[in-house]
């Protein structure tokens, strides 16, 4: 569907072909930062409400793009869709984060998981895809989502945020055919998952590993790189999915860029923690690289924020390839106008890059 | 001190010098792992008791010692007790962690603030000290630690743990001067506090850095490393304090080995994201490294922990300047036994390495 955008940017730069101006989104850009944000989410109720419910799904998508000048949208989801579709029973409490009401406990646990039928399980997050796609008139590219394997089975094993992951590492030390099957089941789970939102018109996907971080670099490897690098190569093989852009984001993964960049996938996520200069001079030309601003410099001035955005733009340098985003999600407390200085400041600083 | 000590190995490791096998301590081992400590604690009723009765504090720190085949003892404390002795008010709730009763809250607050002195305001901590050391007999080295000027600043700011960071961040990049002015007034209070844990009789000195991690490159080097630079400078310039090795630790800190392993320090610390073997061709002849076993690892069998223990051996490889450690404190649900295992396989594991 690209070829309807009436702003590709985000499209070619993932691609790293030549664009006027650097794209930009925000991770979490349809979110608590935003009173409209607050007032649809109460109107729904609860969190998961406001996901199951394309049409709040949708209308929450679109407000940031009504506010600022962003280069995509991306679908209000979570990353826990998939285990409650396989029947954990998902709920997400305000400032506690998600929970699962049937958390795996056993060997048998794991063995009992089916692999979700997505119009069946998860036809609401299609619905949304479709009804956002309808009203975005191809204003601008739809990113789509799914967590890692990794990241869903560590909320799945333990049931909710934890803070040491005992579970879920335990389970990796201890029992790792155990834990392998659990990724194998997420992964094909995840390929088709992603397959049918890019079926229903999502223009990119990307795929958060919001606890690959916590692994040393061969578990990393062992258990969430391998199950990403599956879901790149069987998108790849499916039919449309072979046009979509792929990102992968590997929160806390800097030191793995060099793995990442060489998994298949279209571009890497950063944190803030990498330096976007080291980060390309280790990617070379195999990937396109987002990112990775400070989510804390949103509280600054408007001067503050215009010369930290310079400083990212030039640490990336001249040349094609580069989404701006933050390195993680924007924070509740950020004002929204800072966001517009954001976005106004990577148009107009990105120019002299893109000569 | 040093001549008197029954065990050097520590000692010895951290300058790089020959050992017959690797020296071996656990962060957090003395800790609610173990029952002893959970019933000492539970005698002295709160943990600010625990750390302010030197008694108390040598007790927990020589349990360990008397369960394990340890290479080092590290002096039972906390990283914020010098805000403590500020004024700050701090509190430690069991499972909420760390709480200040007047958390910095203004450009005044901070101008308000002084450099303590040790005696008169940490002087449990230096009767801690020596008496551990007298009771220690000289079986291995005692280490000394203290927060970093950053990590500590945090809590001062934020007043608890925080998940964000907005404040503290929010004080980096919006008023970097007021946070220069507290990293300045922290980075001289640890100096002297190490200087009087040195003179009390401690061997070696660690600092913590927990926050570090959470900083991008550019905002690490101004904000961090740089005060803890001040520090190991001042601290060798201080008469004993010259012979005493200095270990920096940044939980999170992978990507910027060079960086620490140039900052004049003796030793680095590495969380078990940092493969040790790249860790080690980065710092060259720079440093010893200390590290970096996923703590998780000790959830499982005594087979898996042993082949875990030499596969870090192996990553660090022959030659001298390693201390083996895992990558973050023990977790308290941990079986004590597993420590044992892992204690008896790396000196047994690691003699090949010394020969």
């Amino acid at each position: 569907m690209s070829e309807k955008l009436l702003n590709d940017r985000l499209l070619r730069a993932l691609r790293r072909q030549p664009v006027d101006v650097t794209p930009v989104w925000i991770m979490r850009q349809a979110g608590r930062y935003l009173p409209e944000y607050r007032a649809t989410r109460q109107r729904a109720g609860d969190f998961m409400t406001l996901c199951k419910t394309p049409e709040l799904a949708c209308e929450v998508t679109l407000q940031p793009l009504q506010r600022f000048d962003l280069d995509a949208a991306i679908l209000f989801s979570d990353i826990l869709t998939i285990p409650d579709a396989m029947g954990l029973g998902l709920s997400v409490v305000e400032n506690k984060g998600p929970r699962f009401a049937r958390p795996l406990r056993s060997a048998n646990d794991i063995r009992k998981l089916a692999v979700p039928d997505v119009e069946a399980g998860l036809g609401y997050v299609l619905d949304a895809v479709r009804l956002i796609k309808r009203e975005l008139h191809g204003k601008v590219p739809l990113i789509g989502f799914a967590g890692s394997p990794w990241t869903i089975a560590t909320y799945m094993i333990e049931g909710a945020s934890s803070k040491n992951f005992s579970l879920a590492k335990g389970m990796l030390y201890g029992q790792p055919d155990r834990m392998h099957q659990l990724l194998d089941i997420l992964s094909r789970s995840i390929t088709d998952y992603l397959n049918g939102q890019i079926a229903a018109g999502v223009d990119v996907v990307m795929i958060f590993d919001s606890w690959g971080g916590i692994l040393s670099h061969a578990a990393y490897l062992e258990f969430s790189l391998e199950y990403m690098r599956r879901i790149v190569r069987d998108i790849r093989t499916a039919g449309r999915g072979s046009e979509a852009p792929i990102i992968l984001f590997t929160k806390g993964g800097g030191l793995w860029i060099d793995d990442l960049a060489g998994s298949g996938c279209d571009a890497v996520g950063l944190d803030w923690t990498m330096d976007i200069e080291s980060a390309r001079s280790i990617a070379g030309d195999r990937v396109a690289l987002q990112g990775n601003l400070d989510t804390a410099v949103l509280y600054s001035s408007p001067a503050t924020i215009r010369r930290h955005v310079a400083e990212v733009l030039a640490g990336f340098g001249k040349g094609d390839g580069h989404v701006f985003n933050l390195g993680h999600g924007i924070h509740p407390d950020i004002d929204p106008d800072k966001v517009a200085v954001l976005v106004d400041a990577v148009h107009e600083l990105s120019r002299p890059y893109h000569k």
